[in-house]
């Protein structure tokens, strides 16, 4: 137990920390060579451009300005001065309406911090139970047992009575704030949608699970289905191709340039020697050869299978999936498309609101209703082994890790190992790293299982990883840390307690935790928000990227990595800030100050992240909401719930039925914000769609609406290269320079599940642990 | 504890008893007189009609025909001769779909019990575990506790993987039937469906919640918004009056007028004494008058009273509530806006497929969404209090019927109760039968629930009703039964007992109440069947009507009580032995026989009812089987986590990872089948409408669907009444006699909530319990 200097050291060490990280940030953003890592998006926009040849050149690469080092906050300021409706046209609905996640919380918080410290902090200090606050003082786990304090008296009452209107209110203003909040999300997301120009996406679903058919193709089955059960609306369709094995060869040949480019330069650079490769796995195994030889003849005999895949898929009609993406004359002829069942059998046709084309997920457009469910079922059962029974394996390679394990598995490494340093470290440090990487790895693992479950668009995937990542934080990370155990040790302590005592377990030991939760909020908190915004991990790999594999000034376009929010990461770790407020709000409340300098700095780093640098690879117009919403109310839910257990130890279990109406509410209010909510995110209401429609018939009568449509759901391998690809594709993005630059990174990161890609992202996950 | 001997001379008794009410109906059912008490369905049809003074009148009232007596068992195989399709044309698809449950349970449990008697029956009674059975014979329970057995031993292991292969052979078989049931059923639906004759509610959508406009009427905004939104499709609407008022003086003046009838007859018999009345509560206190001119006179300011309010809601602008019938111009055009969202707000502009017109609960239509949400917390509050506190005002009021409860507040009775025959009477059978009294009330109550939440249509009401009814009975009488203790004692066990645990206090109780259980199914089930087909209240409430109240042919009409299956009752008591039969199938399989009785029984005197005597209010197509589905798999469900808490307490808790597999791939079977069929019951496939709009359009080009429209859902209270009613109207019905007939029906039951014919409910079910 850390006393209240403690916490101020650390505190203080972390604020160091912190400051460090934005001393660093602030010199390094100004020096011209990283300028491509700290404003991607400018570039993207195509509003910056690489200094061409303009001035010596050691001013290209080094800021020496001094005066601009002096303004060195100023990116602080900068963040917060474009306003609002501005942001949203520059970043995305997407990446406004997570910010405001962070406005949320402080707005949650701020009120009910001063109001405790107002009126709880009083009680508790003149109270006799102030071991409630002193446990931050003295560490005297005993004192902590309020249970000896003598019940009935008048203090304690009035003690009591405190804590239980102050949940009332919190739980009141909670939801108060919730409510609009909601509200102000759904209104602008109506508004956004509103205001868009036209997308291919507003005239398109997505057709999935067509029926075979014995005597018509894939295409001339649709053709007919929708020409009778659609007559007036139905326009055109775009089947889609398996392209799959085409997307990975394409991807393969990507790298394999990057590898001859690699070694071209290192040839040039010393022209004397040759580089050498040799075959094998990563180029450490199998038979030495010329690099650049080797290299040249790979890429050719690639170029080669290519160009026969590519035929094979345009050409096989086995390579057309049951899918299609069919397009209507008008916005409501989709829009009643997508919202209404189209055969009896309700498996089959399914339709659905076509994604945004660069937020199709390709890969699981072709899986049929059975093998769907059967995946689901897979996953659910996966989820459940990897939630409560991850610490297992990692135990199991801590325990290889340790010194006996290391002599056993290895025993020539016997002499390094009698080393004092070499020994500090494998004990010291290598469970803990073992811990963390295994940690980082999990955001990647339940991507892939949602990728196996089958969604069809990215923002689909992000979501769905989103859930399941929280309950694992949930039950890992909060009731990990409060209960102290692995997570299927809980899992059995659950089973077998009652579930009335449940509560009391976990309630008690919370306020023992409250220094525990302060340190994790500095240090995952505070130093992990800094260190995103320094972008350590792109940084290096820009640079190493610009030194090996630049050519020319595409080739630094594609080096840049503008990353993006990283919703299924970031917003569940964000929800565990939410749940700490909410349950140490009544107990503790010595811990919001500290939650509430989290939020301010993370809403002014993530403003000034999504100004600059990260470029989204989708809109969804804040699809993810009602989910914010409901992980919101969880933890409230989950709040009340532990306060119950908590006061019910204490003495005052008459305190429950008066403080049970308040989960009873809370999950009313849940239901009655999904019905009045939650179909604005979900479904496209006629009125809009007729509005939309009538507006533009007016405008532009003569509108080729087949024309523009024509291309627009093609898989990204088949972009770029057919040659009548009509202009007006992708019109959402009107520099076409930037348009071809996002097609490729979408190309890459949709291709296959596991890539290269995916492993930066790990690497960067690692990063951001430490 | 009963022994073998003790179950044979219940089930004798009860059989006996069974056979009496069989005996008493066979003679009953053969009298003239009773004709319309046992075949009232087919006075409805029109088909058959009194007899009208042909013969003597002996012969009117008494069969004296000796042979058919001889033949009285002969409606059993008439009742089964009937084929499905000609059945379902006759009494409609819900009826045949709800006959079905029975033959399920057959096809689940005869071969369940056979396995179940070739199989574990020998290893029940060769093993040393066969105390099971035993405990029938010996009932000692000491020897039930199969812990004593030395575990470890070979035939131990066999029998306990007989048990577990049996669970597993009963959840696949159980599984395989219920799916290849819900897809015929679901293709039956469909078939109905699609064969159907033209229909109103084909073509037209509920819309609830209608915005208020400050410039238009509600009539003429609903003109405009779905000429805007629907410009294509939209055909005509009706508005809804708020005729809640008038329907309660249209049913007052109906039962004024039976009164007037019922002294005019008295006075008719007895011409010397005018009967006289009291003006008070019942006639029972109050001024006393003469009774036909007291009720002549309030007969004449009721028709007044009627039609100064009937001018009221046709003239007031305010009566017109903010819903309406809105019809469209084909049954695509209609399926698109019931499965559509219509505007911004999801609240407003609700659209769904309209009822009925017979199954249109007119009284809320007009509920906001804010009143609407908070009514069904409230709702859902109240059923957790029936539900679990139910016990404790029975407890009171028995504590109040004690001798000296009564003794206590009716002092005066003293000398009375001083009878032995009274004393025994109160102290033997009045706790009992208050018990029986309040659990008869609960369907009522329940009932009352339904509406308060605002459901929109009967079916509706009863299904929920259903759910609620369902959850009722499976704690009380069920989990009540088995830990033998109030609900609200239950579920503090529940909440201060490890959730590992309570499937083994259950489990372990489970066998011990198996006798019980066979007792409970002869009486509830083999008797309470029996006495349905009696039909004794009906029978009695017919002869009093047709006595007092009946003048003209039409009267004698009115008289009959069809009754229907009454679906909100009678499933969810069903779903109790299917629940038993899961439960019991593995442990305890000689319920199983008694069980399989029950079943065929029921269904042979269900099929009889609904061809003779039931007459549904409404057609809903099967809407039902969802929840049947999910109810059975929650027993299923049930049964799976009992087996595992039994087992666990025999020394064989490493069964439970083998018998946890069987609830997960219960619940995604559930999930499977959902996805699979269940849209099939809640939404109308495009593609259905468009070929019965299709072949419509051939067949009748020049039909006016405006005027088949025109008056379709109007408030009953108006039917009738208005002089222009289309002669189309309610077409499904092709005889006149009997379609007003209906509407008369349907006026008394849709009025209000709580009326004579509530009352009349109660009668029969306090009497269907005894």
């Amino acid at each position: 137990m850390a006393g209240v200097q403690d916490i101020l050291v650390s505190a203080g060490i972390n604020l160091l920390s912190a400051l460090a990280f934005l001393m660093a940030f602030a010199f390094l953003r100004l020096q011209p060579i990283n300028d491509r890592v700290y404003f991607p998006k400018w570039y993207l926009k195509g509003i910056r451009a690489s200094p061409k040849g303009s001035g010596t050149s050691v001013k290209k690469f080094v800021n020496l300005d001094i005066k601009t080092y002096l303004r060195f906050w100023k990116w602080m300021p900068a963040a917060l001065r474009m306003p609002e409706p501005e942001l949203i046209e520059h970043a995305g609905l997407d990446s406004v309406a997570y910010i405001r996640i962070y406005v949320l919380g402080l707005k949650i918080f701020v009120p009910i911090a001063i109001l405790a410290f107002a009126v709880l902090a009083p009680v508790n200090w003149t109270g006799e139970t102030l071991v409630h606050i002193k446990d931050l003082t003295y560490s005297d786990i005993d004192k902590l047992s309020i249970s000896n304090v003598p019940s009935g008296s008048l203090r304690r009452v009035l003690e009591l009575w405190a804590h239980i209107i102050m949940s009332y209110v919190v739980t009141l203003w909670t939801c108060y704030v919730l409510y609009k909040e909601y509200e102000i999300v759904c209104k602008k997301r109506l508004q956004f949608l509103a205001a868009e120009q036209r997308r291919p996406d507003q005239f398109t679903v997505l057709v999935r699970n067509i029926p075979p058919d014995p005597d018509e193709s894939v295409s001339e089955h649709v053709e007919h289905f929708f020409c009778v059960n659609h007559a007036d609306h139905y326009l055109s369709h775009q089947v889609v191709y398996n392209a799959n094995k085409l997307a990975k060869l394409v991807d393969k040949l990507k790298s394999t340039k990057n590898w001859l480019t690699y070694y071209q330069t290192r040839h040039e650079r010393n022209p004397k020697k040759r580089p050498r490769t040799r075959t094998g796995t990563l180029g450490l195994i199998g038979k030495s050869v010329d690099a650049i030889d080797y290299y040249t003849a790979k890429i050719a005999k690639l170029i080669e299978e290519e160009k026969a895949e590519r035929e094979n898929v345009m050409n096989d009609p086995k390579a057309i999936v049951p899918a299609a993406f069919v397009s209507f004359k008008s916005r409501w002829g989709a829009a009643v498309c997508a919202q209404t069942q189209q055969s009896r059998n309700p498996t089959l046709w399914l339709t659905e609101w076509a994604p945004e084309p660069r937020d199709v997920y390709w890969d699981n457009l072709a899986i049929p209703y059975v093998k769907l469910a059967v995946r689901r079922l897979l996953m659910v059962v996966a989820m459940f082994f990897l939630t409560f029974f991850f610490m297992i394996p990692i135990a199991f390679v801590q325990s290889l890790a340790s010194i006996d394990g290391i002599k056993k598995v290895f025993p020539f490494l016997k002499p390094i190992l009698q080393v004092t340093g070499v020994q500090s470290f494998v004990q010291g440090f290598l469970p803990g790293a073992i811990l963390k990487v295994f940690l980082s790895l999990v955001p990647t693992i339940i991507m892939i299982t949602s990728k196996i479950e089958g969604h069809t668009s990215l923002s689909a995937l992000e979501r769905r990883s989103a859930g399941k990542y929280h309950l694992f934080i949930l039950v890992n990370v909060f009731f990990g840390s409060i209960i102290a155990g692995a997570a299927f040790e809980q899992l059995q302590t659950f089973l077998n307690q009652a579930p009335s005592e449940i509560p009391k377990t976990i309630g008690v030991a919370i306020p023992i935790k409250a220094t525990f939760f302060i340190t994790y909020i500095m240090v995952d908190g505070w130093a992990g928000i800094a260190a995103e915004i320094l972008r350590l991990v792109p940084l290096i790999l820009f640079h190493l990227k610009n030194t090996f594999l630049v050519k020319t000034e595409q080739d630094r376009e594609n080096a840049m990595n503008p990353g993006s929010l990283k919703f299924a990461v970031s917003e569940p770790r964000l929800q565990l800030y939410f749940l700490l407020g909410l349950v140490y709000s009544v107990v503790t409340p010595f811990i919001l100050p500290f939650i509430i300098v989290f939020f301010a700095f993370a809403y002014v780093v993530f403003r000034h992240q999504i100004i600059n640098v990260y470029d989204q690879q989708y809109e969804s117009g804040a699809t993810f909401w009602p989910d914010v919403h409901r992980r919101l109310i969880t933890g409230l839910v989950i709040s009340q719930i532990l306060l119950m257990g908590l006061l019910s130890t204490k003495n005052a279990t008459k305190s429950t039925p008066i403080l049970i109406v308040l989960p009873v509410l809370t999950i009313w209010f849940h239901f009655f914000c999904k019905g009045r909510f939650e179909s604005a995110f979900k479904k496209f209401p006629l009125q809009e769609a007729m509005m939309k429609d009538t507006l533009e018939r007016a405008k532009e009568p003569k509108l080729n609406l087949k024309a523009y449509l024509q291309d627009s759901y093609i898989h990204p391998v088949f972009k770029g290269i057919d040659i009548d690809r009509p202009s007006t594709v992708d019109d959402e993005e009107n520099n076409p320079l930037v348009a071809t630059k996002r097609k490729n990174v979408h190309l890459s990161r949709t291709s296959s599940s596991i890539n290269s890609e995916t492993v930066e992202d790990v690497l960067q996950e690692i990063a951001s642990h430490w």
